[in-house]
């Protein structure tokens, strides 16, 4: 159960109205890596997760938290757009250069359908995805997924943080910021504490046998382009980092298999083959037919 | 530029068609860490990429790989679909329960769109969507997406490994699975390194000057939920992976600010007010005159 | 700021695991009217709200008991795919011709995705996206758009009442169907508040001056259909709801006005156009002039 | 079946191109409370409908319409582009500031992709979407989702009222608000005639029996926020809109049920688990046996 | 403006219900080269046409027809699902095994959301979307584009010609056939016509002048594969349709250019750079300061 | 199987950045119509083919110089943002009013999401998605969409020529307006020869007994719109051509067939029906039973 209290986390209120902005933010609020995606992403791994404890009380204790992200950031966008102008061009280009530039940044949904308010949405508009979460229930995966997730959100709020001016929004953004560095270090504990445990290992998923991939290909480099400096890295020589095998490096593949024949299914899909078959002389001489009568 | 050759990497030939199995198989050639995916994505970071040499040759290597894997898939799954059933429902179901459970279970538009063949979408037809893939330039926020992108594929593949008994298919995977596990090897390998080099550190983007981000909730764990164990993980005490902090634990939240008042924009946007405004008035007068008339 | 509890509101919990059940039940989580819509809609309404006091009280309270109800259906749907089969069809078949049939009825992201988990999906796999929520500001809009979700919501529940018969299933859908009562209820409650109070009254938007629309065709049916029983309803004669006017009945349009002529937008757009413009001479000089080089 | 007249219902030109209003028309052409959505909705609610007579001749009479109303705002934007600037924008920005503003305002693609041109988008260019619709079967749910996008569609018609001067645009929206202003009045019209009726009433679906649903929190409000207000409204005491209860006040939840343990699904799903399993440990063997080797 | 008739261009009743059916039919109701497709797209191109006269009474006159193939798909669906199973798995499979392979095979929204009615969905259920649709201005391309959706579509009728036995199913399917046939045919002569008339020719679009575009490569066939047959076609030698040039063959790109180093945007966007700039070294020592504090 | 090679096959370098025009330029990377299109629709086709040879090698040789041209697209936009400024707007405007143009016109997400650099768009930021491509198995229609497609992009691509006046930018321009109409010619070259060689004719699919489509209607122009020049093109008199008819113009349609009634679907899906059933009643008598406890 959740149960909301109508406080913010952090002071969410910006030293003046930016429409521009307003559209902006929306990226961090209903982007792929916006605060919606991490909300849901966690809250399906805790449903979705097999073990109980401290994983799991991790997963439900974060979920949480992002939610009341998201609402520090639709409050905040509400505000931007309190004086959002309305927009006829040619009367705000002749009478103010900044309310025209304004009007081609904003996003027309935030007036036209929200009525100046915030939107489960992108930057460019785009609708927030389920597609966009990670919950597989293999623990080292989902975790990997969420730092990523906290990482590329943190690079785009330091994004944002360079596009504006306002101390109100500075403020919120600092915060978001602080809060992203803390989940960036969680998920890589939590994925450290994992391994240690053994619970998973490297390759992920861990239990699989590894006798049954084809280990003879498991730690080869195949350099499909032609850039040599790809055999200096520590990806093409040296142990690798799950503790089984050792890098090589090659050029191109080391192992090929000539394209089987193409396939030939039920003439009554009616793909192009190569020799006219059965159904094929039937229905011309159907249509021989109706011609001649 | 990109070359083809007509031999696959390795071979793609089922022991025979099974239209069911045709359609799981679309998960990891067009879902959302299908190889479509991650060929996409490795090819936009190199496209994006802001230096030269190893880990730009890194990511332009891998991405053909990729594309090949995808055409394996693509192959494989066309010859499933080989004898694939057209598929009348009742005559099925009294000649053969097995033929009457495949209709069930296959991808209609594999047949009907398609001509039995494979198709750019995921195990439940939903297309491939640009939106799946991350390329953000920065590379330590990137290579941990790819390391999540292949265990994440690694897993998927490992699934289905189980839901077929077909050599020909298993081979396939067993693969793909040792393709998978070097390719989670090596963007952990080169995470480490670009660390090691100190071309990209923790917290992502590390060169986000730390002062302006609010410090005092950097390392704190703050439990939104009510599960006590979430106290007893490595995030909750200690020293933090970016070595720059101590975990601290939290039951809830340690700010709190107000919720600002609601907003108030433009009366033209015609969101519900408190008091009748202005245009409210001009707006009653004339439908009172309205009705007047 | 929300807080999560790890309790549920009602029991979840199946009698026994059902793969096709854990489908369909995906439809009142993450469908167009699952809960996921309801839970993000109700706060989306509540951030852009202008009005501060018991409407925003009410679609904050509404909004995070939602989130309970998504929370409760995932754990539901997680433990009715416990014993999901992993899917070998012609083994199925042959052993046990009820798991033949599961295979084709379950959702195969289910089990290859999330790992026999919940999902942020409907019954045919579609994401849950963005553009199912409407939060437009005009809170009488926005009530009637709640009172529809609940009413298309219990429509759904209804339905999937008769497709169990897992005592556990059932006990859950009583509760969630008893909710969806309440909430239709108070949706229609608070809208006829809103009116009364005169905060909101018809037409939406009520505080757009009536004169400015063509009042000559407010209230006027015109059947553009041949169906002569549509003149029978209330919609074609008498007092209309709004109370500023009389239904009348006509067969087609009132109105009439000619087609536009074309447009002739820059050539350079290379659209097909009646005549050869300047550039289209120009470009046939050149043409002729490279064909006689 | 359809018939088209070259003529439209109101005339629909602009005194003067405007490229920027083209691309804010596109919301209610396209948008989720766009004319498409309308036409379509109202189209499928007669296809599906269970009865014959007035209700299906309605929804019959007004999709015809609605098409007709895609038309006028199809051919009013092809005219509003009809001197859309090509834009290039160093060369723009130096000779007119207004050019310049308008190139950020425009919808790209009704240049480059449609050659100055409607297109079946909404104002971000998003397309619209099966998804958008309502067609259930239910009539009083799918009266009420009319309904509702009446007023949407007529609040988003308003703000774009006063987002232009051209006194042609102008003239086509006071004939669509007044369209709009009868169609939301005809559904409440035809809704209310529903439950005098009989055919259907509240709570929705009608017909399910309300023993079955958990009669005890039918008409409870339960407030899972800390807004005190929320017990002020109609919605917290006193009869019930469908006559059969009184609503009754409650703050959070008057139940409560112990969240279930997690579930164990077969282990070759590869979800992360509390204890080594069977699977696990044949799997170690394996490992370590293929290190020795 | 539109009209409709209460009646079907031709028969649209199956013999018996069939839900499995019911779900293939979706796909050229709601699909890529559906009927909502076809219709929409002759629309659009109506509206945006810059000819008056034949050319757009074409495009208007078969857009209304489509728009009746959409509502006799529509009204079929709805008769096919009439006894359409609720589906209790495990009864169903034990009673009757048909039933449950049913079960499988059926679109599971059309039963839970519309009530066993038709939706604007293709066959896996994925909403029709506006992207579906082409109408560029450009009547040669559109009119290939459309004799293109003519033909996918006839193809994907066959098939479904092929899935049934129901009489009434394939005299509907059959009347489908041949309106195809006349709209592949309308469509290239249509195209014919345009070229014979010069208003459009190839290449498309006819009047950009040639000289512009890079001509030493505009006939040559370009083998980025090695499928040595590529050179037997009419693509490798001989004059091109467009009568302009000679096609000549070409093993690989006949034209190489180097890679362009990477870019190097502001550093404010984070992406990771060679080398640690000015902003890095600030970032530093603040760091640094921060530690020493 | 791919293989990559560090060269583009035309130079792809701007003479200066202009992110306004990197924007519009993803229209033919990421769009219906862009390079990743008809990169992926050859190469599917390819893996669906059936019959081996000059076909095949065509469509695998043509696919992997697409996915070169989606390379130099990419290279050049990442090149084009290089300057790209992160916007305040204020700032901008007061400074510049080019700067204060170009923020409304940019991609947002270019810069947030990416760092500046490509993405997997169009230009108005909707994903790329696999419902773009088509690949039938048919090759006489899946060669016509290869051609339409060709023609889309050229006219596209001719647009997008008028639209800039950096040389560098042109020259990649016309070097792929050059490819595009070698690839027209290719097409329309190819499926003269499957028509030609007799593997395909129209109508499209060939081999489908045309005694099965009714034949009375296949040649009929039926005009569903009232504009009488449509009988004046070669669709409406003459010979068709597919060589099997004479086509014949009527107004309207020369077939009917009554609307068959409305279907009455099992009860328990609450559809609203016309006369209360046996659950109705049983329902009604349960609540009567209930109001008197």
């Amino acid at each position: 159960m959740f149960f909301h209290r109508q406080e913010l986390q952090h002071s969410a209120t910006p030293d003046a109205p930016d429409a521009v902005y307003a559209r902006k933010l929306q990226e961090v609020l209903g982007g792929q890596y916006g605060e919606i995606t991490v909300a849901m992403q966690y809250q399906f791994q805790a449903w979705n997760m097999h073990i109980p404890g401290k994983y799991r009380d991790l997963v439900f204790g974060i979920g949480a938290e992002e939610m009341g992200h998201v609402e520090m950031l639709a409050v905040m966008i509400a505000q931007l757009l309190e004086k959002s102008p309305l927009g006829i061009t040619e009367d705000a280009v002749q009478s103010d250069p900044t309310v025209a530039a304004v009007i081609g940044g904003t996003d027309i949904q935030q007036g036209i359908v929200a009525g100046a308010g915030a939107r489960p949405v992108d930057s460019n508009g785009n609708p927030w995805m389920g597609s966009y979460i990670t919950a597989s229930g293999n623990l080292l995966a989902d975790f990997t997924a969420n730092a990523n997730a906290e990482m590329q959100g943190r690079v785009q709020v330091a994004r944002l943080y360079h596009m504006t001016d306002d101390h109100g929004v500075l403020d919120l953004l600092s915060f978001l910021l602080a809060r992203d560095t803390m989940h960036q270090n969680q998920w890589l504990a939590a994925a450290e504490e994992l391994k240690a445990e053994g619970a998973e290992t490297l390759p992920v998923p861990s239990n699989f046998p590894l006798k049954k991939e084809a280990r003879e290909v498991s730690y080869q480099y195949l350099n499909f382009s032609d850039g040599a400096a790809a055999a200096e890295g520590s990806w093409a020589s040296g142990p690798t980092p799950d503790g089984h095998g050792e890098f090589t490096y090659h050029d191109g593949p080391t192992t090929t298999s000539p394209m089987p024949p193409p396939t030939h299914p039920d003439s009554r899909f009616y793909g192009t083959t190569e020799l006219p078959n059965v159904v094929e002389k039937v229905a011309g001489a159907a249509q021989d037919a109706l011609r001649k009568e």
